[in-house]
């Protein structure tokens, strides 16, 4: 809730007095906003008590209230040279349950998002197959399709934390991320049509925008739980998520989730294009380069309160919400600590525990107005441990920009107000 | 997929080349569209090739792709006296998978849409209570939250149904129905918090909207599952669905799902309002009236192909495709006939299988290019079988507007065009 810019100082006046009569956590009173003074807002008719509203055509496709506008995507024009090959990036401390909604799912062009006209849409296979195909969205329509709800996060996601905290909001620091219902065709089914031949054992995925995004895919993950997908949480995809048709690539970085899927070349060995040499790789220290580090580990972050979202409500009942999700299965459990890792405490997950899907945990405390230093340390189902930036750096330096899944910590003031901080 | 409008003439030619190579179901080849013949579409530079698209700072809150402006909510104007208290339908036929986006999920209004500043809203709880309470969206925020995926369907959902084939589309017959992750407070926290007296077992939800919309709601359902609910598929509510706050009612008919939520009273007894005495109660051909009728029982309808999404690519393989829910659980099964009832075979479900959520199923065909006859019977988690509309009748007769759960026919002609109609 964007409640901060909604307040008037007189709602503050309100809502200090009704958090002032509460903060009993441990005696299981919340808050109480006693109506013992009247308030004219219960006792007198505002005017959507008085007048109809808007009828039921008043909007065929319908957009968020005009109180929600600050919810919304956004850029950060010096990180890139043009916004044509840039980012912008997912709301999160605005969001909550599992959920992203399509309009403002993170977007990562590298020639602009290119409009097709779904019946001039063709998907080719060729390379190592019994027979070269090219499909129509309507022949692609005609394959048995499969529903999957997963996580698509970017590599660089978190990447400007390698050398220190460094962009204040966890949009900024881990909005590089979208989780939606994919609905899609299994890749596996279009290679069997198409028929791989025995050497046949990596696939170039390849973009039909202007950029001609390519990308190696071994053939292992391809013919296990690749979708080509026309579908997001329901309509068809997003222009900007590739429309009409995309790769997902569950669990692995979202460089391969190739958009505007044009071509899938079978062969027998990866092509070492651009985006899996010169980019998508982690430089160590020693000047070695980790290479095809597809998958993304276990992370979380909390989202509230961080630095655009802080306390408003001051000491009492808070609710401290965040998102965890692994590229190797699911999020069982959560730990957070609010004195930077001095004591630690199981957060609570609520929401449908899906493979390779955002999960959402929730930790309820009574805040004593004293600072704080937050975390969250997330655990998966291979029980794989979230690390902290300073276990990663041991091993991987601080050239990299991809793959940081370490632990960020918010340190929050007396007044609630966040910061984004290295601890340790 | 609204491929219907999109083809041209050319398209079509070439599509029905794809599709006349295909067709060999039994033998695991489902659409062969051979690269043999040159395709300029594939062997030419296309403009989105060629130009950079749009950059990431067009669309702060995206929208769906101009080709898919067929996809929005529509009303049926003669079936209410004014627009602002009637319905608009979710374009159920476009969609796939089980999460209905927020932009069309079916709206239904008694006296428009309330359009609220969040910071003048309120809830109050009062009558036998221990302590009467007014709570500010602010003080709402900082209960314990949960998330839930459920199902919302209007009662009066096929209810032009009960004296035979009415309307022509499945998005009119079925479409009063969405299907959405809500995040919310339970119910039972802030009744809590207020202290509901021992003789309390009845609520009165309220509205704030014009038409201060009210029902009763015992007291076991309230303390059960019922969420104070403040957000949709992760972003807040939108204003058509109550924003800032609505009640959620898994599994009970839509109408009780009270929208732009103001008041709950704590009483003894039901309040027997308006819209649990003249409408929302089902007529008998006895001139009994059931009353509290507020659970969906399971029901199914296939989606596609269906009146408004025909079989365009002819003969061959044929995705049939539909939605399942139950207000008692969940569907572990869903059976589809093509020849009116006389054979039936169990559906492919795909996708998560949620408590009191819709559920996705499949079928596919190698349709010969006879005509069909198209039905789909869920089967819930209870046992419970959907019922012909022959064995409701029976019970129910034809007076009723509300809960029609019964099986929906499509027939098929020879061009792949559907139409609704009575069996039996």
């Amino acid at each position: 809730m964007s409640d901060k810019k909604s307040f008037s100082p007189s709602r503050r006046t309100f809502l200090t007095a009704s958090a002032a009569a509460g903060g009993a956590l441990a005696s299981g009173q919340l808050v109480h906003a006693q109506a013992a003074t009247p308030d004219p807002l219960i006792t007198e008719a505002q005017p959507w008590r008085q007048y109809l509203g808007a009828g039921v055509d008043a909007a065929p496709y319908g957009m968020p209230s005009p109180y929600e506008s600050e919810v919304v995507r956004r850029t950060v024009p010096w990180l890139t040279a043009d916004l044509v090959s840039s980012i912008n990036f997912t709301p999160l401390h605005e969001l909550d349950g599992i959920i992203t909604p399509n309009g403002i799912c993170f977007e990562r062009h590298h020639g602009g998002a290119a409009e097709i006209d779904p019946a001039d849409h063709r998907l080719m296979i060729n390379g190592l197959v019994d027979t070269p195909m090219v499909f129509t969205m309507e022949d692609i329509m005609r394959f048995p399709r499969e529903n999957h709800v997963y996580f698509l996060e970017c590599a660089a996601n978190t990447g400007m934390e390698w050398a220190g905290a460094q962009l204040n909001g966890c949009q900024f620091t881990h909005g590089m991320i979208h989780n939606v219902e994919y609905t899609g065709v299994p890749l596996r089914l279009l290679l069997e049509e198409a028929g791989v031949q025995t050497n046949g054992r990596w696939l170039l995925a390849e973009g039909a925008d202007a950029a001609g995004m390519t990308r190696s895919i071994p053939m292992e993950k391809a013919l296990d739980d690749c979708l080509v997908a026309f579908k997001m949480n329901g309509e068809a995809l997003r222009v900007e998520q590739g429309y009409p048709l995309r790769l997902v690539v569950p669990g692995w970085e979202g460089n391969m989730w190739i958009k505007w899927l044009r071509r899938l070349e079978v062969g027998d060995e990866p092509w070492h294009h651009r985006e899996e040499t010169s980019k998508y790789t982690d430089l160590l220290e020693d000047g070695d380069a980790r290479r095809f580090t597809w998958v993304m580990d276990a992370k979380s972050v909390i989202t509230n309160p961080s630095p655009q979202a802080p306390i408003l409500h001051g000491p009492g009942p808070t609710v401290l919400t965040g998102i965890a999700w692994s590229g190797r299965g699911t999020i069982p459990r959560v730990d957070v600590t609010l004195d930077g890792g001095r004591n630690w405490h199981q957060a609570r997950m609520s929401g449908p525990s899906l493979d390779k899907s955002m999960h959402r945990f929730y930790y309820e405390f009574d805040w004593d107005g004293s600072p704080l230093l937050l975390q969250s340390r997330a655990i998966d189902s291979t029980g794989y441990v979230q690390p902290t930036k300073e276990q990663l750096r041991e091993f991987r330096g601080e050239n990299s920009i991809y793959h940081n899944n370490g632990i960020q910590t918010w340190f929050v003031n007396e007044n609630g107000e966040a910061e984004n901080v290295e601890v340790g």
